[in-house]
């Protein structure tokens, strides 16, 4: 008699674990050149974990920037085919002071795992692998055509990504992507996602004095580059919090009544998310709850700023530079380069007479993605959902960027259903990142659930995306 | 026939040149606490040196922060008294990548020294203890009584010294303090320094969240500490440069006739002027000189500024934290605490509601400093200038602060007259920093002339301060 796939999981819990430890050693910050082998190092590993499952065809596929990972198994006949999509790839560590413990030293406590990528998302990518393995050991085969796709540099925006996916679309064709890298409302609420942010980001550069000056023998007689920057960034908010720069919000769609309903239907508790920040109070954009605000509006963050002396004490220089990191999520119908162009006409119109101020676009962007809540791969997840925690899922929003979303839709012209078990208070991007191993357990068979679903509930060719 | 002090000096020019080098070699950074026993050390290097040059009772004592070196020479009868000043610390010296030697490395190029601390002021402050062990050589005494008191705690504002000199009034009494640490007008116009301005610093610090979070999560719904931060900064000052914290100007002593005279006596070339500073405008309050803006109003300058990220690349947090230095120089009769109290009620003012936010006091201050531009030490100044250049000294003001100015004319009721050799382009608090040997052969000679002619022109027991 066979072993049913879901006690083949349960039987091999330790080994899993154990697994995902090995994969979370491995350094693999995308955004740094110096980890740019460690990235390499964690494509040989997942390519090799791939074929240990079954799947075949396995490759690591050069990008021009860092690799991916493909693999496949196509021998399900006419039943639909499922592009699984994850990464590899880790945000940097820094504050690194602010860990407990060291971020590639993956430490187990409380049933939870900690390190830098544990959440985000080599769990939740190396869960349908197991899913896929667990089934084929039990069954011999699967109940949908499965191709992976994993990628390398999600953190950094996947800047060769689009090219790569669109010299690449009849290796990628599929009927629905199914996307391992995202969470759950909470460990007992499940959710659909469907809408994300996309992203565009710059950095601006201002110069002064040919090297930082002495504040005595110079103060008061030359353009000070911190101030002239602190005048451009304080003209972009008002005090309320809206963005002031010229056009940002002309072409955000208005929220819809289903929208606003669905979100009203996700509960929303304001201590208890001061709490998990640490905050006293929330703020933003006036006329939206906080949801809208970090799900369906645009925002327009700083994400550092540097310049001058931040040592201990005082040391009396006019610095030569200042610089400034900014990034906005943008919603339908936002594009990147239209919001980078008012920025940068605004940071123009704001900038000192004489002051030399450059603006850098930053080649990470992605548009803005939306799904119907009722897409057949959403009714799949649905019934998973239901069935694994005996709860109907909410309909939620992703205020973060999953680049990926966006481009298969115009590129392979599919639907993702975002799939992941990551939860809220797990820091990710930040110090002490961590992720519950009771997800891990979960994310596994819900995979496999959920290959068994969309085997029924999607019909192979009938996945036409809305324009 | 024994030698003129002069020959002796210009015979010994070399192992002068090499004792230089050796002290320069000492990493003596006060504003680092790694660097203290650096401090330490260089205050054993100068008490040797002082015993070698026939300076008697040198003694190295403690202050509570770093020590200050002390020794005198008391046989000149009824002569005056003189107590030479100077420091033996140093600037930090990063960005350490500017530079194109190490900082503590002394590089000879050019008859120039490049290290930190070259010019600003161990150059300057081995020159008086030269020109003495050459007087005394050659003539067996001097023609002044001498006091020497350098210290290891200027670029952190003296913070200890206030105390440390009130507790020893009667050892540094004196007729007039001679400060060997400051500059001339060029290497061929010689100038009176007449004012100092004074000086107050503070950091900001906005706190947001626990720890850096999600800009995807969270971005639109929580207080962004850099733009919290970057809107207090923007208030201080208005698009045109001058200070908006209220009350700022309100104790400023409006420019003398005399006084603005000397100041246009000064000749300023802007093209030059923006050429070392490498920038192709100039800017600050509207009404006021270049000169007016950098050496009689004052200033409020941003040193430093940082939060996020600062990396390479994109990294999509919303920061915890954000900081920026910064510091003011004063002119009479503003006071530090006066400037401090009203910048933080304006910090206060500008607060987001719901921001977190703290000012730091540093507990470095220093009020501003004048003496008459006839008083009889800078009569005795002017002879030696007039002698060793050939030419009549301007007038000059200077822009920085020199904390013990003021902390000598209030607690020891004598003026100080500024006689060093430094060059506005010789990158001081800044990297390269560099001395001319010629200013420290020239240098040596010019105390020995100023020891000869203070003992004319300036009668002991005659040094009262006016109010």
């Amino acid at each position: 008699m066979t072993m049913a796939w879901q006690d083949y999981l349960i039987r091999n819990q330790d080994t899993y674990i154990r697994q995902l430890l090995d994969f979370l050693r491995i350094s693999s910050i995308s955004s740094l050149p110096e980890n740019k082998e460690d990235v390499q190092h964690a494509a040989e590993w997942v390519a090799e974990r791939l074929r240990t499952a079954g799947i075949e065809h396995v490759e690591i596929l050069p990008t021009g920037g860092h690799p991916v990972v493909y693999g496949d198994w196509l021998h399900a006949g006419d039943k639909p085919t499922i592009m699984i999509y994850g990464h590899f790839d880790t945000q940097p560590v820094d504050p690194l002071d602010l860990w407990d413990d060291p971020p590639f030293e993956p430490t187990i406590k409380d049933d939870r795992v900690y390190a830098r990528g544990a959440s985000d998302d080599k769990g939740n990518m190396l869960a349908p692998i197991i899913a896929a393995e667990a089934i084929l050991k039990c069954n011999g085969k699967l109940p949908v055509n499965l191709k992976f796709l994993f990628e390398g540099q999600e953190e950094i925006g996947s800047p060769q990504l689009p090219e790569w996916v669109a010299a690449q679309k009849e290796r990628l064709a599929c009927d629905l992507v199914v996307s391992a890298d995202g969470g759950q409302w909470g460990e007992d609420q499940p959710a659909i996602l469907t809408s994300l942010r996309g992203i565009c980001a710059l950095q601006i550069d201002v110069k002064g004095a040919e090297s930082d000056v002495h504040s005595g023998i110079y103060g008061g007689s030359i353009l000070n580059p911190i101030q002239a920057l602190a005048r451009i960034l304080a003209s972009m908010h008002g005090e309320d919090g809206r963005i002031l720069v010229e056009g940002f919000y002309d072409k955000v769609r208005a929220i819809s009544e289903i929208e606003q309903s669905q979100i009203e239907a996700v509960p929303f508790d304001a201590a208890s998310y001061q709490q998990v920040l640490g905050v006293d109070a929330l703020f933003g954009e006036p006329g939206y709850s906080t949801y809208e605000r970090s799900w369906v509006r645009p925002t327009l963050e700083f994400n550092g700023i540097w310049g001058g002396f931040q040592g201990e004490g005082v040391k009396t220089v006019i610095p030569s530079v200042a610089h400034a990191k900014i990034s906005c999520r943008l919603v339908p119908d936002q594009q990147p380069d239209q919001i980078l162009g008012l920025i940068k006409k605004h940071v123009e119109k704001f900038t000192p007479s004489g002051a030399a101020i450059t603006v850098r676009e930053d080649p990470s962007q992605a548009d803005p993605y939306a799904i119907p809540y009722d897409h057949p791969g959403n009714q799949a997840a649905y019934t998973v959902h239901q069935a694994l925690y005996g709860k109907a899922p909410l309909y939620m929003r992703n205020g973060g960027t999953i680049p990926v979303c966006a481009l298969f839709q115009q590129v392979l012209n599919v639907y993702t259903v975002n799939f992941a078990f990551g939860l809220n208070d797990e820091n990710i991007h930040a110090p002490n990142e961590f992720w519950r191993l009771n997800s891990f357990r979960r994310a596994g068979k819900a995979h496999g659930m959920l290959f068994e679903s969309l085997s029924k509930k999607l019909t192979a060719g009938n996945h036409s995306v809305k324009p």
